[in-house]
This record gives C-alpha cells, sequence and structure tokens, in this order.
C-alpha cells in the first residue's frame, strides 16, 4: 500500500460493501480495540464514533459507518486525541476527482506517468491497484471518480458504447470503496450513429441521449453522471445550433434523471481565438458573461462546474465571480490537484492555504459540490512526487469539510506518512506550508500569470503568451505592468459586489499580491510597504530563489525513507534550477524593461 | 511529370545510363530536330553543344551527355536563344541535395508531405516517382543525393546493414540520372556491434568501419560517401574520446578511400546548452574556434560542409568567417532549401538572390563542393508550395555555376513551369525575385535573426529563444538592441580578414542590413539615410506588410493552372496573416521597449 496508507495490508478481493471495509479496516488497524458498528441507513454518508468503556461505537449509513472508521482510525494513527464524541456530516454531497486520462493511456497534464485505467484505446487496469487506489480516496472521503478527459477524443466515447462492461466491472470495483463512477461525455456524442446533429433540441437526439441513459445505467445503475466540456476549446457544444448552455445541459439531465444521474457541466468557455491586440475582449470575463444571466434556468440535477479563478489555475486568482453570483443554480468549485501550471510536481507546491484563501472570500455555501482535477498517475507512489500525496489528501479533508485547517491536515497526512521526530515532523510541515508562497515569489509576480513557457507550462517564458490567441497578457512595457480591470478598464471587477469592487479597485487598498491581477501600474507605483512596484518585484524573486534554497537544505536534513528520499532529492534538484531561472529571467525581464536597478545592487544579467 | 518538367512524358524504367537517357530526352523534347551524341568519356560532367545544319551535336563524356541535353531542351523550351556552341563545365563537382528524412517516414524541418524514401522504419519508395526525382535533379545538374537525416537515430543505422539491399536498388533507380547516393551514419555505430567504444583511434572501431565500408562499397560501388554530424545538437563524435574532428573524419576517410568514398564532415558544432546569463560565449565564433586551426590535417577525402552563415539559416547572416578561412581543406558550402526560418513553403521566399549576395563575399574558388538541405517531399509537387520549385531549380544552376544570374534562372523555371504571356512572365519573375526581402523587412530586423517561434520556427517571437540555450540573444531593452560582435565586444568579426573587420566593425560603415548582427545600437541610433534605427525598424515593417499585400493582389492576378492555383492561394491567405502578425507583433515589441512613436503615426497596437 503507498502513500499515507503504506502500513496498511493488503486487502482482499471479496470486499462486499462499504461497511464490510469499515469492519475489516477497523479490525487491522486497530486490533486491539474493539469497535462495534451500527449501520444507520438514514445517517447516509454521516458517521458518529462515540468511545466506549473498551473501544468505540461507529455509527453512520454504509459509507458513513466507512469514512467514520477511517476519520477514528487516520487520528488514532497519526496520533491524535479522539474526543468522546466524533460526529460530521460532509459539506458536499459530490467530492469529485476528474481524471484527464486519455484511451491511449497518456494523461493530459498529467505528471504521475501513464493513465492507472486506459491503454492501447481500452479501458484496462490492474484490480489490485483500483482497490490501493480506491482506499486513498475514500480514506479522505471522495467518493465520485471521472475517470477520462473532459476533451473526449476517439475512442473516449467508447466508454459508453464498446467499452462499458468493462467499465461496469470497475465500478464494481469502487463500489465497496463508497466511490462511484463518472464518465466525460462528447456533446456530438450522437452523431457517431447516423444522427445528422447534436442539436439538444432535436427529438432524435435527445431519444439517443435517453436510450444511451438507460443503457449505461443498466450497466452501472450507481453511476453518478456525466461530466460535459462543451463549446470550450474547440470541443462541441449547443452553440453551434445558437442554443444556450442551459438548453444543452438540461437535455442531459432530462435523459439522465430517471436514474439519479447528474450532469456536471463545466463553464470553462472563452473565446480561445482572440486577437492579442483586441482590448476589448478581457478573457477573464467569459465564464461570468456566458453563465450568469442563465442563473435558475438549469434543471435540478445539473450542476456548473466552476474554476476557482477567472483564468485557468494560476498561482494566484481571485474567486471567480460566477461562484458568487449564481444564487439559484447547483455549482461546484472546480480545483486542480495536478500542478499544470504549479511545478508539473516537480516544484513542492502544497495547496491547501490556496484553498483556504479561496473560501475565505466565497462562502462555502455558494457551492454544493466540489470537485479536483487529479493528480494521479500509475506511478507506484501514484503522484510522481512523494509529497504531492499531501494535495490530494488534503483536498479530501477540505472537500468534505471547507473548514479544514491547513495546518491541521498537512499534519495528519506527514503523520501517516513519515515516522518523523516531532521536530522532524514540525519542520516537514513548516517546510510544506511555506511552498505556496516560495512558489508564487519566484514565479509570475503579484497576480499577474501567465508567465510560463506556452504548451507545456513549466518553467519561465515572460512573454511566452504575449502575442497568442488565450487572453493572457500583461502588456509590459517601459513604464508599466498589467491590465487594469476595474470599471476605468475591463470592467471585471464589475462582475462582483459592491464591497469586492471597493476592496480590489483602488490599488492603495488591494492587497499587494493581487495588484498586477487587477490594475496596470508605473514600475514606480509605490506599495503600502513603502517599496516601488519594481523593487518589490525584484525582491519578491530573490527570496523566492533563497527560499528555495533553505527548503532544499532543510528537505535534505529529513530522513526520508527510500523510495521517496531519492525522489524527492531529485525533485529538489529541478526545482532549484526551475527556481533560479524563473528568479533571473523575470529579473531581467522586469530590469531590460524598467532600467531601474536593484536598490540592493543584487545581481541582474543584462 | 511534374514542377518544371511537367510537360515531359513518362520515363520507360528500362534507361540503362546517362547517355542513353540524353539520347531518350532529346528525341521525345525536340522531335523534329536531329541530334548525334559524341560520348567523350575524358569530358566527365562537362559538354559542349554545338548547332549544325539540322540539329545540335552533343559531346560530353556519359554525365556530360545528359547535362549538355537539358542544358538544350531547357533552353529551347524556355524560348530562350541557343549560342553556336553552348559549352560548359561544373564549377563544383559534388552538387549535393541532403535531405532530413528520417526512418519513420517524417522529414525534419520538411514542408512538403512525408519522405519519399522511407516509411515505417523501412526504405521503401515508388520507382516511378524515383525517376521523376532523378530527372528533375539531373535536369539542374545535381549528381549527390543523401537520403537520411543528419541526426542519425535508430534505426537509421540500418542504411548500412539490413537496408542496404534495398538501398542498392534505389542506387541503381538513380544511376542513368548521374546520381549517386549518400548516407548520413552514426559515428558511434560500431558500438550497436559490440565495440565498447566509437574512438576513431581504437583499432577495433578502424576495422569495423573498414569492413563496414568494403560490404557498403560493394553493394554500391558508386556510393558517393558518408555525411557526418557529429558532437553537434546531442549527436555522437570524436570529442568523447577527447579526439579532434580531423582525427574523427580522417578515420572514416581512410575506410572509405579505397572505393573513392568521401566523407562529408559537417561543422555545425557550438554549445547547445549555453546559459542565457554568459557573455562570454557567442555562438558565432563556434565553428571557426572549432575547425580553423585544423586546416590543413584533413584527409583528401573529407570535405567540410560548412553552413553559409554563422548561425543557422537566418534570412540574412553574413558568409561563415569558416569558408574563407580554410584554404588547405576542402570546402563546401551548405545553403537550405528547406524554408526552415523562412516561412515553411508556405510564405513565398526566393532564395537566390540571398546565394549571390554570399558570393558576392566569398570567391567562388573557396569551396569545392556545394550542398543544400532538400526542399523535397511525398508531395505530389515534390515542394509543397509550387513556386518553392524554384528553389531547387535555381540552386541546381547556381551549383553548376554560381555565376548563374538570378533573374535569367528565375526566368527560365518559371517559363518551364508556366505557360504565360511575355507580361505576365515578368511579373511573376519579379515578384519571385522580390519576396526574400519582403520576407526580410516584415521578420527580425536587420540581421538579428531568431525572432521565431522556438522549435517550428514559423511565426513571430520576439523573445522565444531570449533565455534559451541555444545561444540566439538580441538582448533588447529600453535603451538598445542587439550584440556587438566587434572587437570591442565578442570579437567574432576578428575572425574575418582586415577589410572586411572596416567594412562591417564601424556601425557608420557597416551595411543597414547588417547593423544589428554585428551592433548593439541605441534606438536613437541614425542610419546612413536619416532615420533612426527605431524608425527604420517601424518602416521596414510596415513596408514588408504592404509589400506582401501587393504580392497577393499580384500573384491573385496570375492565371495559374490547378492545382497550382488553389495551393498558391491558400498559402498566400496563410501568408498574409503571418506577415501580419510578424509587422505587428516586432513593432509592438520595439514600441513597448523603446517609448518611441511612429513618425507616420500608423498603428502600432500597445
Amino acid at each position: 500500500m503507498k502513500a499515507w496508507l503504506h502500513s496498511f495490508p493488503d486487502l482482499p478481493d471479496t470486499v462486499a460493501s462499504p461497511a464490510d471495509l469499515a469492519r475489516l479496516e477497523l479490525e487491522s488497524a486497530l486490533p486491539g480495540t474493539p469497535c462495534t458498528l451500527e449501520h444507520v441507513p438514514a445517517m447516509g454518508e454521516s458517521y458518529r464514533v462515540e468511545k466506549t468503556a473498551a473501544g468505540y461505537t461507529v455509527s453512520g449509513g454504509d459509507s458513513g459507518l466507512l469514512y467514520g472508521a477511517y476519520a477514528l482510525i487516520t487520528r488514532i494513527l497519526s496520533g491524535e486525541s479522539v474526543p468522546p464524541v466524533l460526529a460530521s456530516a460532509p459539506k458536499y454531497g459530490l467530492r469529485m476527482v476528474d481524471c484527464w486520462d486519455n484511451p491511449d493511456g497518456t494523461i493530459e497534464r498529467g505528471y504521475s506517468g501513464r493513465s492507472l485505467f486506459f491503454e492501447g484505446n481500452r479501458l484496462v487496469y490492474d484490480p489490485a491497484r483500483m482497490r490501493e487506489l480506491g482506499r486513498l480516496l475514500a480514506s479522505v472521503g471522495l467518493n465520485v471518480l471521472c475517470i477520462n478527459n473532459v476533451n473526449v477524443h476517439f475512442p473516449g466515447q467508447l466508454l459508453l458504447e464498446d467499452m462499458l462492461p468493462e467499465a461496469a466491472a470497475l465500478a464494481d470495483i469502487f463500489r465497496p470503496f463508497g466511490i462511484r463512477l463518472m464518465f466525460s461525455i462528447d456533446f456530438s456524442q450522437p452523431m457517431r450513429h447516423g444522427i445528422p446533429t447534436a442539436d439538444p433540441l432535436d427529438s432524435a437526439v435527445q431519444a439517443w441521449w435517453k436510450e444511451t441513459a438507460a443503457r449505461v445505467w443498466t450497466a452501472i445503475p450507481d453511476l453518478a453522471g456525466f461530466l460535459v466540456k462543451a463549446d470550450s476549446e474547440g470541443r462541441p457544444g449547443p452553440f453551434t445550433y445558437n442554443r444556450n448552455h442551459a438548453e444543452g445541459a438540461n437535455m442531459l439531465a432530462e435523459a439522465v434523471k430517471p436514474y439519479g444521474g447528474i450532469i456536471v457541466w463545466r463553464c470553462f468557455v472563452y473565446n480561445c481565438r482572440q486577437d492579442w491586440r483586441d482590448r476589448t475582449v478581457d478573457r477573464p470575463k467569459a465564464a461570468f458573461e456566458h453563465y450568469a444571466w442563465l442563473d435558475g434556468q438549469f434543471a435540478d440535477n445539473v450542476i456548473l462546474q466552476i474554476k476557482h479563478g477567472p483564468f485557468d489555475f494560476q498561482v494566484r486568482e481571485p474567486v471567480s465571480p460566477l461562484l458568487l453570483a449564481m444564487k439559484h443554480t447547483n455549482l461546484a468549485m472546480e480545483l486542480q490537484l495536478a500542478q499544470e501550471y504549479t511545478g508539473h510536481q516537480i516544484d513542492l507546491y502544497t495547496m491547501i492555504p490556496m484553498w483556504r484563501e479561496l473560501f475565505a472570500e466565497m462562502p462555502a455555501d455558494n457551492i454544493m459540490s466540489i470537485a479536483a482535477v487529479s493528480n494521479l498517475g500509475r506511478d507506484a507512489n501514484y503522484t510522481g512526487h512523494p509529497l504531492a500525496a499531501v494535495n490530494l489528501f488534503t483536498y479530501g479533508l477540505l472537500a468534505w469539510d471547507p473548514d479544514t485547517d491547513a495546518e491541521a491536515s498537512v499534519s495528519r497526512w506527514a503523520r501517516l506518512t513519515y515516522d518523523f521526530t516531532p521536530e522532524q515532523h514540525r519542520c516537514l510541515v513548516s517546510l510544506l506550508l511555506s511552498t505556496r508562497r516560495t512558489y508564487e515569489k519566484y514565479t509570475a509576480p503579484l497576480g499577474i500569470g501567465w508567465m510560463v513557457n506556452p504548451h507545456d507550462h513549466y518553467g519561465p517564458n515572460p512573454s511566452g503568451y504575449e502575442y497568442d490567441l488565450w487572453g493572457t497578457y500583461h502588456k509590459a512595457d517601459r513604464n508599466a505592468v498589467g491590465i487594469d480591470r476595474t470599471a476605468s478598464g475591463t470592467g471585471y471587477l464589475e462582475q462582483y459586489s459592491a464591497d469586492l469592487q471597493e476592496k480590489y479597485g483602488d490599488p492603495a487598498t488591494c492587497p499587494d499580491l493581487y495588484l498586477l491581477f487587477y490594475h496596470r501600474l508605473p514600475y514606480s507605483f509605490v506599495m503600502k510597504d513603502g517599496r516601488t512596484l519594481i523593487q518589490r518585484i525584484y525582491d519578491d524573486h530573490f527570496e523566492g530563489l533563497e527560499e528555495t534554497k533553505a527548503l532544499a537544505e532543510a528537505i535534505a536534513a529529513l530522513p526520508f525513507p527510500e523510495p521517496d528520499r531519492a525522489e524527492i532529492f531529485r525533485r529538489m534538484e529541478l526545482q532549484l534550477r526551475d527556481a533560479r531561472e524563473w528568479c533571473d529571467i523575470i529579473n531581467t525581464f522586469f530590469h531590460r524593461l524598467s532600467g531601474v536597478p536593484d536598490t540592493h545592487g543584487r545581481v541582474i544579467y543584462d
């Protein structure tokens, strides 16, 4: 068993149900502690653990018993005290992991090896690893697994056709872990079957989806639903037929409704063929413009899945205005565990500090589900970088309870994963919690984002997207940098409530780390702490590099067991190189533009 | 039959020799004109065509008869007058076409479809197309065809092993066209056969190459030789064993000498892992530094093949100082027909004006052979863009006679290819001759080069290579742009003779178009014509775009036959878009840096 459950014994392939698994796990993890299970179907996924004279009583629905068992086991194994009553219910009903796995075995934005589910355009998997994976996900309360890429290219459609028997067998494997499968679908799939259109208002299309849903749910009665990326980055969708996205999503929703299925509809729609010369378009405005006016028009079993920020998983983005706007629509927030823009699971980047910031700005009740793009792959440790597992672990805890404390959850993961002295443990937790700010410091400054190498998104390239089609520009010139997104600029900020407009609209009150997201500022702009903008850019980058050097030294001093140790060290060397490139290139880029020397005389290459 | 021989009838597969082919071609092309062939073996490739009462007498060696026949035929078919005596001998003995074809059927930097020679890691070809190709090459006097990529990756080595029988059959096909094959080889190939080293001074290595040469030349007795890219961009070579390149090349030369084989040794050696911060290295200096000191040390049957400029086939580079320096070594100049950096056979780019400039600066006797990277592929028209065939045609004429006139050779190609009125013909020739300057105007300014998208090298990206490993930097900042390559800078210019140093060393006398190759200059620098450098950059780019628009209009008015017409128009649309992107992006890039407005108030996007 890998990752934070490495001390757990292998599971038999005979586990019948979550309750059965709960019993097994308690017996093997807490052998001297008698635990009684009380199945209370009405409790569903909730659980209540009560201390008894000799052990514990765990009550809950079928899955609730399992979650209660893991809650108890992980607390005890990580040395935390167990309160007399430990009771909990998940905040969000669907706690989803979205895999971007392609049928050919590759993973879009995958940094942990090849797909766990696909190879050679077939659905093939190792049942033992599936059980390991099911256990990892269940142990942190995750309950929906979408196994294929939202960009559904042929033969991805065959999940609903030829591959369905294998998919049903996979669903059987995950069922005892309380995990339901989900499939990404191709909106134009009816056209593979002689129907000349995919128009959602066409009766033949509607009939095809209904027949398909009947067939699919017959094979997998508890399938969670379909995930849809429509009219986005070249994918087909309702716009082709002059239909809006409510019409598109609701048609699918009606087809899956008899089976309790849901339609998760991604809101990642923007003009990805933008002309860089065109100042009238501002990409972050796109999702709100496409969807906000449709609030209230989506069927009950549609969930709009909205990326946490208005761009695309940058290190720092404000909360998407769409997540704050649609009060009469089921919403899910989409996070990204895969480190697409955040170091490819080479650079250390612990995400929960960022997630906590999101929830600080967005009421947890605004959404009713949560999803995260997977960082999983076929690597032995599942996440490529052994320490990247902390993101999957803490995501599970956050998805269950958005008030989850960053430090406590990282600490629990670390205790379960490594057998360190208290001092070593504190050191590791503290390092992990610092990595997001460190990464942010040495990459694109102050919320500007996007200064990455195009396509693969690893490493610095200050103007890599500057003249491209993707709508992600910084417009840096010899005097100033950034896009004015206030009312005097693109008006993006007007998509927010008055109080947020006030907070972010004035450079004098806007938090520093969001300054260049919202404002175009001269290099001479004076920050709240008295430094100029250009000096702040230099300082952050030199600090980011120095912090990375210190991180590497501290990491080197920790007694990681093999094979983690070698893997961590190898990647740390690459991160050091990456941080140096970022620091020097960003500083040089801005020095060449501004001509302003560093106040402290540090080396900036000309 | 395609390209400029489209009116020629298909050839039978029974042609026995160049003389036999000469007879056939004369009979079919000039049916009413009796021609007598006089085989004079001592004349070799030379020919003499004399007008007789009723027709012509062509004398020459075996290949000379063929070249004489084509000289006569192409002049008559293109309506040129034939002088009473038309006699010629080729300036260069080896007139080579280097295909960068990979065994998997792809072509490195190929823009005309897949390989004519390879597919599925096997040497497979259409014999009829091979004869077409042989005829095209022979008709312009080209006599060596290297069929595989200089980057020899497995299974490219098998040309000397398992693929040898098919290669011998291919050599049989090309022999009647006076064309000999050449193979690119892998310097480390002995290590595939149990020899633990590729050290050129190791006796087992030497023995392996001798046995291999014996085997290869037994199969193909007239093989021209081997082409070698060693110690370059990751390829193996003598440096691994602390040997110099004379030691490496001479070892191979000794192995092939008994068979009259030659070793063509590429001099494209530089540090391709350069740190952009390192100001002590200047890539254009590399070839001279690696080879000039070895002058006189290479075996007689070694030819050093040197790219025409010190970088890599940019639109404007000075003549490589190595081509001027090595007086006691056999040299070949390498040109590139494939439009790697010059528009991918989408943008129009006729090369002979550039080649004429090279020969104006380099005595033709400095070299004894000439090579060009192929622009050929499996597309029906062989060169992707129908008008790109002009480059293959004029290259052949230039390789035979470096004094070939640009206009006359383009005109001959045009007359052979298209049946236009005199006015249309003049228009086409004039357009083609203008395309190089137009392309130069809208791309990187004044000799600076490299502002292309990394990797694929199509389209603008002003800083795409600025922080990369390839040693190709412009160092543009808010005040100035360029690298000082004079004695006060990197010293590159000191690799040239005193007169060239004088000509280029002073910005006041340096020709404008080379200014930013040799000098770092402020945007306020005043050019000879009174314009500032920045205004000159703007002007060139706006002019380049306007010229492209005019080019498109003129091209649209010409009555190209199908399928050329559709192909030409489609590509012209793409070129227009490309030219606009280049113009706007380069102007914006420099405007953001300099802050200087355009004197004429034209639109530069901010």
